[in-house]
């Protein structure tokens, strides 16, 4: 079977985010006060061939860690597209 | 209060993924068979000060639409954090 997948790949708590910094920089200029703590992150979705979820979901941890993140500075979650 | 949200930026659908089909072109190589059709997206996770959940969400998709994404060939969808 074909299962949806997502990956959320995140900096881990502490690493510097120079893309989130500058846009809560540029916010009040465009006008939107109150919004704080700007992190950005990058998602994958696809679809994985397998025989059950939880081989789907090993297949997308595993390529998740290998290949989207890089474990020293960012943490990969995989989870079943809803 | 302070409301966690999470914008969700994907590219539409028709519009290449030069980084997804890399992606996917690299993965026989890396042993990965049976991942097809990979997609990239962007998050941005902030806190907006709001009244509301439904102010803080209405001040997160204006900034989704204005600065966080290019709707031309993308779409923002923007929640509130579980």
């Amino acid at each position: 079977m074909n299962y949806p997948i997502i990956v959320d790949v995140t900096l881990r708590e502490g690493i510097a985010d120079p893309e989130g910094a500058t846009i809560e920089r540029a916010l009040p200029a465009l006008g939107f006060t109150g919004v704080a703590h700007v992190r950005t992150g990058k998602t994958f979705r696809f679809g994985v061939e397998a025989d059950s979820e939880t081989d789907a979901l090993g297949i997308a941890h595993s390529l998740a860690e290998r290949l989207l993140s890089n474990p020293v500075i960012e943490r990969a979650v995989a989870r079943l597209e809803a």
